[in-house]
């Protein structure tokens, strides 16, 4: 595989360029809200310079987008390439983009170089990926892997009123040329490239991330009911005050969770009391708590000690605690084979690779559920994302881009084998 | 004075009934807001009840009502004895109208008796104590003693609109009878009864608070100014997460001062994050700190403890922190010689009592401003005020007004023999 196609990188961000151009903001970031015009917009766009090409578009019942190129057995499942095209409402150029676009370009190199797959490619622009305006994320690719919608997910409105079923009806019907075809369908693999979002490429000076999997990630709600009492009258031995036993829990969990575990993340991102008054000593106090791991046995774990730290520490407080589960996304391992491919292909290239876990979600965490799937990260700007300061080097761009279109090439040559 | 004039204990309890129907709520409480139509109800019955034992009326600029019961020597300054009639919008029975309606049992006890004091001795309602209608609270009393209004007063609303000079002026309209006198008047000293709020004597089966002075209270306004991120893509290192610093700040606090000193309270009430996502490490958050000690110079050096660990722990944190304070009340020692009035007067009848500071706010605190002041507590059922459930036993009424009678007494008396 030395000897690769060489995808084009001045074209790959001239892609980048006109994509950013579809809902710009004026500080140099991108809104493009799931199923809104710009978004519309944009798969129009990518929908035309595929057919350029001679990739057919098709369309899922969850707005998913494919273009298609065929493979020498066109009859195989296909190996699906991409990322997102929407966006947070102060987001950045490459968040989702990147991936999509150089999917695209990895497409137009096996064109351009003439490569017959033994299977087809498809690029894949996923629906709603960051959730902002319809929770929740990753709408697309959680619906497509389970082959069927959510319960109740009809009556999902946008804050202006606005009904997902409506603007997935109308999403559709703006790309007429794009033939129907069902959820859920096989796939011999996925692979997706995305900013890393976090500082430690940067940090290491590595180009590529090598994705193994993606942290599971559980989010509790802890409350602490204390009694509402006086500030001035009320002596430490009456006291049942929730805001010192929610501090307690808060501190002790900050000071040993993550300093013992390098790959924990644990974050307190909500949080609030009521009364809430300044010469009240609070009743009751709710916080959220974000839990991740790779390891979902760790998870479980933790989740155990914080539910038992809360009981304690608000016995001691005179409180009482509960813990309640408000989401749980299992942790995802990428295929070993396709995270080998990755791997491999970043250190023919040269580029500086590392392994690492996502700590953000990505479609891939749910394609891993319907088959094998691998990701693969390049550096932003002080790890900065869901920002319109988002900023990816050219060459980190293309980087990214190159060791897609080799991973594919070569996972297409496996799959051909087996 | 082991042989003073004993009061009508069952007239008393029959005034506190009378009272507590005007703004009764369903639950047994109070619902009388400050310069609202019950509040003028009540003060409408008080100056009636005066009227008809002979007590003439007095209102002043800050629509505080005084009955007046002449002296032997009628030039001489007043001795005020009294409390508020105000209540919590979800108030109790007590709170205020304890005190007022006892001055009004030892006014009527001194007719009774024929009893011809030295000096004039003049009952006070303070004008909204509570300040749950129109902040701040003890504004009667506060603009009495410092004989002007504070700035700005005038654009006070309350939270339907209504503006307090407007309120102000209707309550002084109401009651005509009323003469009008200036702000400020020197007195001869001051006594309040109030109930204790707070659990201690109950606890100590004592029947009489002997009050020595009111807390100081200083609001704090802490703020710790991190940087918002990603709660999964975050690791530890890169992490200046707003909200694990205030929850090690508060911890810290909630740790060391109160157990170090038995006499000083702090209360964490209100507390803000933003932004406020389950997912995301807060960037800044805002709390309040209410500090509490009898001693000002314990207050100061707490505060300069607070800021230096605030400093601290967010460096550690690779936060910054900043504390400003937003409220400053220093703290009252009552008058030694008439806090040993309300000592001895409770020996003599026998009252089991204790000498401690009040945690809340008072008039009192600003009437020690003017003249020498002192209060007597009694107990509250479970500590419990500010509350409908609030309940003090007959006996225990009837005990703190006998007190407020003889120390009322004896001060004359002293105050005479000046």
């Amino acid at each position: 595989m030395t000897g690769g196609p060489v995808i084009d990188g001045r074209r790959l961000l001239a892609r980048l360029d006109a994509f950013a151009a579809i809902g710009a903001t004026p500080a140099g970031g991108v809104n493009r809200p799931a199923l809104g015009p710009e978004d519309r917009a944009a798969r129009a766009l990518l929908a035309g310079l595929g057919a350029a090409r001679g990739f057919s578009p098709f369309q899922d019942a969850a707005a998913n987008l494919f273009l298609r190129r065929a493979g020498a057995d066109d009859g195989r499942p296909p190996l699906l390439i991409g990322s997102h095209l929407d966006s947070q409402p102060t987001g950045g150029r490459f968040d989702g983009a990147l991936g999509t676009l150089a999917a695209l370009e990895v497409l137009e190199t096996l064109e351009d170089h003439g490569v017959v797959t033994a299977g087809p490619v498809e690029l894949v622009a996923w629906t709603n990926e960051e959730g902002s305006r319809f929770a929740p994320g990753a709408f697309g690719s959680q619906v497509y892997a389970a082959g069927a919608f959510p319960r109740g997910w009809q009556d999902t409105l946008d804050n202006d009123g606005a009904r997902l079923p409506d603007e997935l009806a109308a999403t559709l019907a703006a790309l007429p040329q794009a033939a129907e075809r069902p959820l859920g369908r096989p796939v011999a693999g996925y692979f997706e490239l995305h900013i890393e979002q976090g500082p430690l490429l940067e940090r290491e000076g590595a180009l590529i991330g090598v994705v193994e999997g993606i942290q599971g990630t559980r989010w509790l709600e802890v409350v602490i009911e204390g009694q509402v009492a006086h500030a001035g009258t009320t002596p430490l031995a009456d006291r049942r005050d929730a805001m010192a036993v929610a501090a307690a829990v808060i501190a002790r969990l900050q000071a040993t969770v993550m300093p013992a575990d390098v790959d924990a993340r644990l974050t307190v991102g909500r949080l609030t009391l009521a009364p809430g008054a300044v010469n009240v000593i609070p009743g009751e106090v709710t916080f959220s708590i974000d839990l991740r791991h790779p390891s979902g046995a760790e998870i479980d774990r933790l989740e155990a000690e914080i539910v038992a730290l809360a009981g304690e520490v608000a016995a001691d407080g005179g409180c009482r605690a509960s813990v309640r589960r408000s989401m749980d996304v299992a942790p995802a391992r990428f295929d070993a084979r396709l995270v080998g491919i990755v791997e491999g292909a970043a250190k023919r290239r040269g580029f500086p690779s590392r392994r690492l876990f996502s700590g953000a979600f990505h479609d891939a965490l749910f394609m891993a559920r319907l088959g094998p799937a691998a990701m693969i990260f390049v550096p932003c700007r002080g790890g900065l994302s869901h920002n319109e300061a988002e900023y990816v080097e050219p060459h980190q761009a293309i980087a990214g881009a190159q060791v897609l279109c080799d991973a594919t090439l070569e996972a297409m040559a496996g799959l051909a084998a087996t």
